[in-house]
């Protein structure tokens, strides 16, 4: 029962304007003594554009660290790097238990161990539809599809009503591997009564249906049967149902599978030992796999995103020590672009081009589908779930806003589109933001954590568009000038070293003594100046003095 | 008549291996002697990831500039930037005539204005359909369609063979402004024998046909026609058909029409000075616009690309001084997206949304076509005009392998991949690279040409990657340590400045006297490696030493 106060709040620290670092709390109590529990901790890739020299981004969540004792759990829908990527980071902080299905589980615990955390958290294992209770919040999970083993909607139930929150989901009534998307189960939470529907936006803006799973797996084989040189394919590595089509498709034509990328031996395994895959074919390695005649082999592997580190990149510049491929090989990109992703993409299909390997992707072929709903499906989970707020998650603004006129379409009463760090209350009364708490992102920059509002990658961009300048001045105990300064210079072209050179010198030369702060200034003005006028651009400049 | 030892060669200098930065020299001589066409002469802009901080790339041109005086003229085929955006940076290089029709030529003397070069050279106009000879070269001007005003392919005969230079093309029963291919003139080309057709490969892996401006036409009018809020529409300024057709939709739909941006205002008016547009709508300056009420407006703007100083994207993000856009308005980007764009236009969107302005695309609306030839139209140009060679230029190396295999496919009995810099006998004989002469891009990097093989600017990348360590070192005349070092860090988290402080004071304490570069190069592996430790990246350091 829901005491007269109590209140159920969501509050989206991430994934509520990017599609990425989802995390999403949920609280339900009293303002001021509400308890917790988060869903889902993920990160987001770092962009060179943005935030050059950042591997990973992840979500602000110092409002939650504050009340860290009243956090009860996170709980992770599925393993993919945007939902469970930021857990060995950010488990630390708030030291809770962590639940997920068993092959989640698994590949967390690989993240707890990199992190060296595994003597302190392991993870609690629901079985498929299972059930937990966790203080307030009676959470059932439900089987969905998607492009990876074991997604889950949640059911959670709480005394001022359920929330369905969808997760990663799509419909497929074939999707090879795992269940497909428990309609029953969605459509009795319905007829029970959904107080909000917090629903996966990535596809809004797409028409229609995202396809299926089995078409992806019949189109490839008949593809795979079609070529004669060598094959490589090339896919995301989570997407166990597809490795699974593509290592059948290969052994269909009389082909070896080897797989080459250590994403792809990581995730194979993953799901072997947690009972998926087991009639997955037996694998060759790379060194077996250049022995055999072209016709014979098939590679699967990591790099569809031309990641440069990954395999097919490292392939198509000629710099892996094992596979090669050339005239007459054929790659098949079994994956979408990321957009963000298309120049590295595309210069991975323009160097395998040079050496003269076909490129096949979903551009021309049926080699893909999304894991996301578009709208059809969109249309569905509404009529399933018949909540009556409706709140777009997992998404761009621009995704968000036409989910919600989406939902609003279907007749949802309310459709609320929210931002991270807006605490929006689902109940008692209309829905409605109530508080702003911190939040923010913050960069994995190096192996340190670095609050995004430091600029810190910021400033570096600056770096990259127009150089750096230290000159270091040295003064007497008078403050005068001792001797020549020390100019270095980084980034510019070799004219405007000389013409800031001669603009401090002249600067010096006209000092005296005294005031050291404005003569550092002086300088400072006159070597931006100069680089200015020589160049047309302001380097980053910064003067210091010694004294001797 | 051709002498025993003439040849006729193409040497693509830019445009083989890039969308943009078009630049093929044809000679024709015997070797050593040759005497030399340009046709085109285009940038390509560049891209933070790959060169942060230059604006515009273009050819490395050196081998030409070496035998100037044997390059007759630069012809240019229409003036997109990518094919004459370079003409006031090249030109003083060449110093040779200039031709082109007329709407090209009055963009090229606004460049040529620019670069202060209007009392050195003028452009001399071809008509449409025109013919001019240069030494051994007769050329004829054949009109076809393109996305800007004036498009032509070239016809270019010589005593060895006639190649059929395409330019950029496509084919269009309707587009609405200006000529449709001349499909008469290029069969006439091919009963009387081509040797090469030198061709667009944009579109090459893009199946079947690019579509109809007039059906555009129709499609905006009818969208135009269903909105009731202020409608901007943002297009490529220079796709002037494609103004003329939103000018008309607005005026059908009881709209003024406001220019915004100064590229937009720049085309319509050389349009207009040339002939064109003498229908088009009268306009409202911005403040007008913003008095009427908003069923009534139409703004025509500058920025689809998501370019943060155009017009659009400083409305989106409130920083524009008269236009506003809201709640209840629209945004039609009549455009497509240039590869590399995509998170600067979805930015750019999610700005919008956030506002609460519709956003309208190519991806649910047919508000756009393309400007190049897909590949039925590839099929019918190779139909006209039957060369014996096929030359794909204007595309990255995967377009111009895709294209050489669809000629092939054609039946052209010989389909050549070129690189920038090799130079390919088209005759006599077999098609043929018979040198490699110097090439490469150059940056304009601020003002400066900077050639791209000085890495200059991927030097800057690393600073945006790592940051910049800047250590002086204070030395006496013995060589031994005077006084505690300046060091000057940028991009670095805090952290790790205290690191390489103590790491450098270490390693100075360390050191007695004397060898200076073993110091200076001691205190910077300190350093880096302090970082290393500290952070998980090494930045760029610089050590120096002043001596008192």
């Amino acid at each position: 029962m829901a005491k007269r106060d109590d209140e159920l709040v969501l509050l989206p620290l991430g994934g509520a304007g990017e599609i990425g670092m989802n995390f999403n709390a949920y609280g339900f109590g009293p303002p001021g003594r509400r308890q917790w529990i988060v869903v889902d901790c993920g990160v987001l890739f770092g962009r060179e554009t943005t935030s050059p020299g950042v591997d990973v981004i992840m979500p602000d969540i110092r409002y939650l660290a504050e009340r860290r004792q009243d956090v009860l759990a996170i709980v992770l829908t599925h393993a993919h790097e945007d939902h469970i990527g930021a857990v060995g980071h950010l488990w630390p902080v708030l030291r809770c238990p962590l639940y997920a299905t068993p092959f989640t589980a698994r590949l967390i615990e690989g993240k707890l161990e990199e992190a060296g955390l595994s003597d302190r958290v392991r993870v609690k294992r629901v079985k498929l539809g299972g059930h937990i209770d966790i203080g307030p919040f009676a959470i059932d999970f439900v089987s969905i599809t998607h492009s990876i083993p074991e997604p889950n909607a949640l059911a959670i139930r709480t005394p001022l009503g359920t929330v369905v929150h969808t997760g990663d989901w799509k419909i497929d009534p074939d999707p090879l591997l795992g269940e497909t998307t428990d309609q029953n189960a969605l459509m009795k939470l319905g007829d029970e009564g959904v107080l909000a529907t917090v629903c996966d936006s990535t596809n809004a803006l797409t028409q229609g249906h995202s396809g299926s799973e089995a078409r992806v797996r019949q189109a490839l084989s008949a593809l795979i049967g079609s070529l004669n040189g060598r094959i490589a394919v090339t896919a995301f590595a989570s997407n166990v149902a597809r490795l699974d089509s593509v290592a059948k498709a290969a052994r269909e034509h009389g082909r070896e599978i080897a797989l080459v990328g250590r994403a792809m031996h990581k995730m194979v395994e993953a799901a072997r030992e947690t009972g998926y895959l087991s009639d997955f074919p037996k694998t060759i390695d790379e060194h077996e796999a250049a022995q055999l005649p072209p016709r014979r082999v098939l590679y699967l592997m990591t790099g569809s995103q031309g990641e440069p580190r990954a395999a097919l990149p490292r392939i198509a510049a000629g710099e892996h020590p094992s596979v090669s491929l050339g005239k007459g090989d054929a790659v098949i990109f079994s994956s979408r672009i990321i957009p963000g992703n298309e120049l590295a993409i595309f210069e991975l299909h323009n160097k395998l081009a040079g050496l003269g390997v076909e490129v096949l992707t979903e551009q021309d072929h049926f080699v893909h589908v999304s894991g996301h709903p578009c709208r059809d499906e969109l249309a569905e989970m509404y009529r399933w779930t018949r909540p009556r707020i409706a709140v777009p998650v997992h998404g761009e603004l621009r995704h968000m806003s036409e989910h919600a006129r989406l939902a609003k379409a279907l007749q949802v009463p309310e459709a609320v589109v929210i931002e991270n760090g807006h605490m929006l209350r689902l109940a008692p009364g209309t829905a409605m933001i109530v508080d702003e708490v911190p939040s923010g992102r913050v960069h994995l920059d190096g192996k340190v954590l670095i609050d995004e509002g430091a600029n810190l990658a910021r400033g570096r961009r600056a770096l990259g568009f127009a150089g750096f300048i230290a000159i270091t001045l040295v003064l007497d105990g008078k403050g005068r000038v001792a001797t020549d300064p020390a100019i270095i210079m980084e980034g510019m072209p070799e004219p405007v070293h000389a013409a800031v050179r001669d603009a401090v010198a002249e600067t010096l030369k006209r000092h005296k003594k005294g005031d050291e702060e404005a003569l550092k200034e002086n300088v400072r003005r006159a070597a931006r100046r100069a680089a200015s006028d020589a160049w047309g651009k302001k380097p980053v400049t910064r003067v210091e003095a010694v004294w001797v």
